[in-house]
């Protein structure tokens, strides 16, 4: 197994994971940029060397999970292919390519049999809102979804914690709170403007949870609109989603269709005070869903809340879960 | 002018807005419980001793502005109608009354004529958000909205100000973080969860939006579905909208809109990373209007994001515009 960009936020995380889940792993070998070869990770108790990430690293290796960007999943996940090593991507380089199966397990790990190498995962906040969204459309057929979401910092990797972090002890002390990773303050604030903006308006990742949302949920005609906003919250992404079906919905029925889907968590107790919150959906495996309602501006319509740790579910552990289901169910030759 | 609940979160800044705006004050009169009477606030250079808010101490007074919660204007306000003060009440204990005027007064001044003592300000939420809603409303006809909000914690007062203060302090120096005004920790956190909840799912606050704004609006038939977050910000709330119209839109119409509209500033050019933010609309009179897109999953749909400044607009300043509006156009005999 290789990991490229081992020693990033997501890619700590799936080595923590992978041990967690007791990965059937045979050779670790993290991948790096020629900065960090040579440095030393630990996985399971062993020191394992970084390796620089070129296209003779990966000979040998049956899988490696990228996590360094788009640039670097373009320049070298085509050689691990051709050294018969099978790439999951945690970026955006191939998901909408039409021959890489975009996938999350609980959803569409029946795609994975058509891989020709490349299996995408999700964007974080497109993972995180199907663990709501996907179990109600299997009971009512999803139609069309309006999102706002409230993203972590975490999504934009593991300097933006840090600067969150600082801003805020900064703050605490009475100093000036200086920024490097976002073009604005991130503490006590909130940013509407999540990866960069489209000629239409919308910004690139508040598309990809539209048209990743259609190509996982095999809905072509899905319709959907959101807004993506960065807050000042470590590590879980949290999404307000007003959803439309074609068939008439109930509570019952949907809190039944969240509390029986493997992925997701019935967080629904409003009564009692328990709602899904992004303090308590860090370090989760599953996500939280709540606050379901009845939507009062559409016809068969739900309202709820998901809460899911954006470096779990969001990334991490979606990379290891398509792993497991590869190992499990090895493709055809 | 009567104040009561002079020493709130509220009270506070409709002072300093009295003194800014140099509202014509022949008489300040602070009113509070029991408990503050006694104690002097600061107008305008002097100070003023603060009355027990009593029937009789609105003996004298052309005006009160209430923000001191439901309960003390269920018990006070039509005291002071019978005293011949008209009320301004910040609370949501007549707002939906139909013999009560909810207003903005930048939409529904005109009703302002009708009152009977009582003149409603509305919910903070509310009021921001239709600085958005309203001005596309004049130009495209509003037929339905799905919002969610990012709250501020002044929105609960002064208390949870400290609150997060607190919170954050003692996060920033390894202290067991304590809570008290929110069920939550809401530092670093969401609570997706503002004022009770009812039957239907919905909270008290995400159904005042839509009651109220039908209100404002004048349009009885309006569908809207929100959904009420606090966030770990200090005092602007910002809120994301769907909005779809009865006539076709254009996005260079929209931005005129909210451009010659007085309540609202238009903040919107993306390329240079301008878009309404709560740091930025702390302390300003107009809510910020940006982020406006053709909506992607609605015919004649526009979506935005608004901020503004949940102690101004979205209660204190709404309230003196109200006396303001009061003072140029007395209601006739």
């Amino acid at each position: 197994m290789g990991i490229v960009g081992a020693t990033g936020a997501v890619g700590q995380e799936i080595l923590m994971l992978l041990a967690k889940r007791k990965f059937p792993v045979a050779e670790l070998r993290p991948l790096a940029s020629a900065r960090s070869a040579g440095k030393k990770i630990v996985f399971a108790d062993n020191e394992c060397p970084i390796i620089e990430a070129t296209p003779e690293a990966f000979t040998g290796l049956d899988f490696a999970i990228f996590s360094a960007g788009g640039s670097v999943s373009l320049a070298l996940a085509h050689e691990a292919v051709a050294r018969d090593c099978v790439v999951i991507d945690n970026s955006s380089a191939f998901r909408m390519d039409a021959g890489v199966p975009l996938v999350v397990p609980e959803i569409n790990a029946h795609t994975l049999a058509s891989h020709r190498g490349i299996i995408a995962n999700p964007n974080c906040s497109t993972a995180i809102a199907l663990m709501g969204l996907y179990p109600l459309h299997r009971r009512f057929s999803l139609k069309r979804f309006f999102a706002a979401t409230y993203q972590a910092v975490s999504g934009t990797g593991a300097a933006a914690m840090r600067e969150l972090d600082t801003q805020v002890r900064q703050w605490a002390s009475g100093r000036v709170v200086e920024k490097s990773v976002y073009p604005h303050q991130i503490a006590f604030n909130l940013i509407p403007h999540v990866d960069s903006f489209l000629d239409s308006g919308y910004t690139k990742e508040e598309m990809k949870m539209v048209n990743e949302g259609r190509k996982i949920l095999d809905l072509p005609g899905l319709r959907a609109s959101t807004t993506c906003v960065r807050v000042p919250v470590f590590r879980a992404h949290s999404i307000a989603i007003n959803a439309e079906f074609e068939t008439p919905v109930d509570i019952h029925s949907a809190r039944d269709a969240i509390a029986k889907f493997s992925g997701a968590e019935l967080c629904d107790n409003p009564e009692n005070k328990l709602y899904p919150m992004p303090l308590f959906y860090t370090g989760k495996e599953k996500c939280g869903v709540g606050r379901i309602r009845i939507d009062s501006a559409l016809d068969n319509g739900l309202s709820f809340w998901v809460s899911g740790d954006q470096l779990w579910k969001g990334a991490a552990l979606n990379a290891v879960q398509i792993a497991e289901a590869l190992t499990r169910n090895p493709p055809a030759a």
